[in-house]
């Protein structure tokens, strides 16, 4: 079995206003130093049955047409075998 | 100045329907082999003016008190050095 954890992030020329919200909140915590916040996607992918080459093949198919919005993301991720 | 990469995650005892519709929809895709796919948020955050250690700290305060909830989400998180 093989696990692909890809991270979905935003273009940087994207505005980010959920992240604006977050760097914002931070203020009331106390928190101090914070100067950006980006949100994006965490997704972890299990594959059965296949090689790691036809699990690399598919993660990026599914990057591509599901998971990113390939105008506004970016997307990369790593590929671990697992038991 | 400092970017903390942070992975919040669906415990894995929590149902997680956003992954199950991906899962299910990647079946159209033609994509063979999916075992399961969970799906949870990535976050950068971009500290300046401060130590590695306060970092470290307001990053872990953040993801406890602001960005995970504790009770249904696992998070993990790397520092780095920037320009």
């Amino acid at each position: 079995m093989f696990r692909a954890v890809i991270q979905i992030t935003l273009r940087p020329s994207i505005l980010d206003p959920q992240g604006k919200a977050v760097a914002h909140a931070v203020g009331t915590l106390g928190v101090n130093g914070v100067r950006s916040v980006r949100m994006g996607k965490h997704v972890e992918v299990t594959f059965d049955g296949v090689s790691e080459d036809e699990a690399r093949r598919a993660t990026d198919e599914m990057c591509k047409k599901l998971l990113a919005n390939p105008v506004m993301e970016d997307y990369r991720f790593t590929l671990e075998k697992v038991q």
